[in-house]
C-alpha cells in the first residue's frame, strides 16, 4: 500500500451518527492501514479518539486515556499519513486566532487540511460523551450525557482536521479538534482552548476518501431525509 | 494501480460549475487511470463526456459524437472499472420505472452506484451545453446556452451514476444520466427517456475517491458560501 500522504481516508460519515446508527463498521487495525494519525469515536460513542505517530488512544468519559487494540471498533473515524509542514510558532492564541493562522490569513478553504498544535496551552475544555449500548439513541440524546473537563496549563498535542463546507454532514464543516496531554492523563473532543505558546504545523490534502458502511443494513436501509444533519451536527460538535 | 471495483473517483465537484470554476484541471489520461467507464465536461463545459470501455466520447453542441485524446481537460469527472451484475431486462420504461428498478424497491439508496441500460430506447431526450470561453460564466447563465436533442427508437448505452442526498453538492443527489447511441450519432446528458427494451446491470461502490484540483487558485481562493449550491445544481442538471 502507497503511503499517501495527499489523501484524508473518513469510514463512515458524521451524518450516521445522528439518528444513532453507532454500530462499530471498521476496525483499528483496518483505520491504521489508511494512516498513523486520526480521530473517531468507538462504537455507542465509546469515547474520544486520537491517533498519534501510530498508536490510537481513546479518552474515555472518565478521562482516561487507554491505548486501543487492533480489534476496537468504530462507527466513525478518519486517519492520514503525517507529512506535515512547520507553519511557526503561536503564543497566547485563543480558539480564533488558531483559526485565522491554520488558513493563513484565507477566510475558509476549499480543501481538506490537518493542522498539529504541539505546547502548552494555558486553558484546555474537553468532553468525552458515554458510551451507550442498543438500541442506541440519536446523537442528540447521547451527548446531553457526556463528561466534560477542564484543565489549566496541559502540555499536549491538539490534533485538528477541517473539512469544506460543502461535506459539512459527511464531516463538521471547518474545525474538528481532538487532544491528548504528553502525560496522558487529559484529552478529549475540544470544546474550547487557549494555547500558551505552541508550534503550528500543516498538512494539505488534495482527496477525500470517503469510506461508506455497506455491509450494514441498519446504515443502508436508514431514511435520512428525516434527521436534520446540518442542524444536528453543528448543535452536537 | 489495483482496479477496485468499490471506488467511485471524482474529480472536482458540481458545486465548482455553479460560479463558473470551468478550468480543466485533469487530463483524460489521468481520469483514465481510476476508471474505464464515467461521465464528465469539458474545460468551459466542453460538451458531455461518456467513458464506456475505455473509449472516452464527447457529444458536443451539434450532436456530434469525438473520441478523446489524452490530453483533453475537464473541471469535472467520475471514472471507475466496469465490474456490473446483471439485474435482467425491463420493457416499456419510463424514467421512474428505471429509478425503481435500479433502487431494487428502496425509496433511495445511502451509497453511490453505478446503472447502466443498454438496449433500445423508444424516446430520447438529451442536451449538450455549449462550450463558453473565458472569462466563464456561471453554470445558470450557461446552461441557457445549450443544445437540445429528441429522437425515437434509438439503440446504445445509458450510463447512470446514483449519489446519496447527504453527498449533493459535491455531486448531483439521485441518479446523472449520461447516453450514447450505438452508431455514435446521438448522445449526451439525458434529460427524459424511455426505454422499450434493455439490460440493466448495477455497481455497488462503498467508496468515494473525491480529488479536488487543489492547484488551481481560482479554485482554492473562491467563496463558495455566495454560491446557492445546491439550488443551482437541481435547476440546471
Amino acid at each position: 500500500m502507497t503511503k499517501n500522504s495527499k489523501t484524508l481516508y473518513q469510514h463512515g460519515t458524521l451524518a450516521l451518527l445522528v439518528p444513532g446508527l453507532l454500530t462499530g463498521t471498521i476496525t483499528m487495525g483496518e483505520l491504521l492501514t489508511h494512516g498513523d494519525t486520526g480521530i473517531g469515536t468507538g462504537e455507542g460513542l465509546d469515547g474520544e479518539l486520537i491517533i498519534l505517530n501510530g498508536i490510537p488512544y481513546q479518552v474515555d468519559s472518565h478521562g482516561s486515556a487507554n491505548v486501543l487494540k487492533d480489534d476496537f471498533i468504530m462507527p466513525f473515524a478518519n486517519s492520514h499519513f503525517a507529512n506535515y509542514t512547520e507553519l511557526g510558532t503561536i503564543s497566547n492564541a485563543t480558539s480564533a486566532d488558531f483559526e485565522k493562522t491554520a488558513l493563513e490569513g484565507k477566510p475558509n478553504s476549499n480543501t481538506f487540511f490537518s493542522v498539529l498544535v504541539k505546547g502548552t496551552f494555558s486553558y484546555m475544555k474537553t468532553r468525552a460523551v458515554v458510551k451507550s449500548s442498543r438500541p442506541f439513541s440519536t446523537l442528540a440524546e447521547t451527548a446531553k450525557n457526556q463528561s466534560i473537563f477542564e484543565t489549566e496549563n496541559v502540555k499536549g498535542t491538539m490534533l485538528s482536521y477541517y473539512s469544506p463546507a460543502l461535506f459539512h454532514g459527511a464531516a463538521v464543516a471547518g474545525f474538528h479538534n481532538h487532544f491528548l496531554a504528553d502525560d496522558h492523563l487529559f484529552g478529549g473532543h475540544i470544546l474550547d482552548f487557549k494555547i500558551a505558546e505552541g508550534a503550528v504545523s500543516v498538512q494539505q490534502f488534495d482527496t477525500l476518501e470517503q469510506h461508506l458502511p455497506v455491509d450494514n443494513k441498519e446504515f443502508m436501509s436508514h431514511d435520512f431525509s428525516k434527521d436534520d444533519i446540518a442542524k444536528a451536527i453543528a448543535d452536537a460538535e
